[in-house]
């Protein structure tokens, strides 16, 4: 049964989608966001955050005391493209890099009233080509994001393996907005569970990112895309959020091209409901369940392992 | 009139007067306190934040980018000791040390359910030991904070002064907490318009602070200390809080001591309205007063002025 700490998620979103009507504004949405999703994540504590200019982009050092140095959790967050920021999703990005011992680079783009799509994966490849050119590995360097966070993400590996340029070394995403053609059979499922995003309210989100550019375009759409060669992905997704057949369908479509897969559904819960980490149970598990599965492909110990000095 | 955006800070102190009966523990005191009193402040941007063990006390170097690295504001977060800490009070401390153009040392402290006073007055005086010993010159520091925060502050400077050590160069009040003999008459007069801090809630605060301990014992109730040499002081506080009448009777005790007083009392406003920094102009105001009045102090140019290289 969720938590009695998971249902701020499920008020937060309630109460947005009793507030859109209100919001008329892109300043609107960007404040209510900036308010309320925000007070959904405990403080992490021991974590410093650093403003950086990562090639144009606006981005965010998060460094959590003791963390590996090398290694880098790069970071899209989500807002449908309409909210969310370095601000927002500065303790979530946090949290995770905490449980992962490493750093992260959390890196804003342009929202959709701003510039409309490639705006937005042109900022990401910047940040990430600033990031490597700093002289982080690729080979050190998890790339992430929740909601349409996948969007930029997946935009940055196709367009990286369209150079032949060296990938990151594995993919965590949270409530994956892969299909802006909005085909998953929960918009409908799960209509009476999810109070914030109807198919009306993600059609309008799609058609504000894109205007009239193709839907299953595999730059919009991450669905559509050609995975093979990607690295390993773990998905997460809340069993009660219209976007939960996103994740699995692209879980199949990355199984099929070969990809390393893992996709854990959580009960109960509705989209990034990881943002209550620090708060909630089922957040904090989910963020545990993260870093157990990159920490490894990171070289880093598992949680709990040490590295015995006494190996022969 | 105020403005639109203020009432945020009214409906906060309303909130938590109607939640408070609720709030059985000392935790839950704090997560209400994190979650709802960290909301009423905007993001300030451009502002790092790293923790650092100061002497013993957690605090937070709050840096604004391309803030003058020699002078610092060195800062007490309020909370009647029963909340606040250094993550509620990292927006408006980033706000005033972003428009005074300097870096800020914000520190915690035990609250009462932790330790009771003077562990409050000795954490202070650990970190202000650590800034000094950083290389830091008080000549460039400006002691200050807000409600409560009143009494570690000028803890610290009533321990400086006994040692004949060097104080710093000037102190900002917001909302102070001066006397927890409660002798205002503003516990009265205003008790219509605060609806958080009616003289029982603050009786109970002082209890809880001090045990039986003296009320007017200079340390625990700076309004009986004695002020004279001591830094030029900056009074802000709201006309409608019921301590607003403590800020009047310390103003006032502090120019018969000869210190140079300043005290701005801000119409329609309620306790520590500048948590509404980035949000509501008055907070803003409020603390564009204080950049002015302080950076000639520390040797800064007025807001507006340039240093001119072409002086002879």
């Amino acid at each position: 049964m969720a938590s009695m700490q998971s249902q701020a998620n499920r008020n937060h979103y309630a109460a947005l989608a009793a507030n859109a009507g209100k919001l008329t504004s892109p300043q609107a949405v960007i404040d209510y966001n900036d308010v309320n999703w925000t007070a959904l994540t405990g403080e992490p504590g021991g974590v410093d955050y650093i403003e950086v200019d990562a090639g144009g982009v606006p981005a965010m050092w998060i460094v959590p005391k003791g963390a590996d140095e090398q290694r880098v959790l790069f970071y899209a967050h989500g807002g449908g493209f309409i909210g969310g920021s370095i601000y927002t999703h500065r303790k979530l990005v946090g949290h995770l890099a905490k449980a992962i011992g490493c750093r992260a680079l959390l890196y804003d783009y342009p929202l959709a009233h701003q510039a409309k799509h490639p705006a937005q994966i042109e900022a990401a490849t910047s940040a990430w080509d600033w990031l490597v050119d700093q002289g982080f590995d690729p080979k050190r360097i998890v790339i992430a994001g929740d909601s349409c966070g996948a969007v930029p993400t997946y935009g940055v590996l196709q367009r990286l393996r369209a150079q032949r340029r060296p990938l990151p070394v594995a993919t965590l995403i949270i409530s994956g907005w892969f299909d802006m053609a909005l085909t998953g059979a929960s918009y409908e499922t799960n209509r009476d569970k999810d109070p914030a995003f109807a198919r009306e309210a993600v059609d309008w989100l799609a058609a504000n990112f894109i205007g009239d550019a193709d839907r299953r375009d595999p730059e919009v759409s991450p669905l559509y895309a050609d995975l093979s060669g990607f690295p390993p992905v773990f998905l997460q997704v809340g069993a009660d959020e219209t976007l939960v057949d996103e994740s699995r369908m692209f879980a199949e479509r990355a199984r099929q091209a070969g990809v390393e897969t893992r996709l854990d559904v959580f009960d109960g819960m509705l989209h990034s409901f990881q943002m209550m980490a620090g708060r909630a149970p089922e957040a904090d598990d989910a963020i545990a369940r993260f870093a157990a599965w990159v920490r490894p492909r990171l070289g880093l110990p598992a949680p709990g392992e040490k590295t015995s000095e006494k190996a022969a």
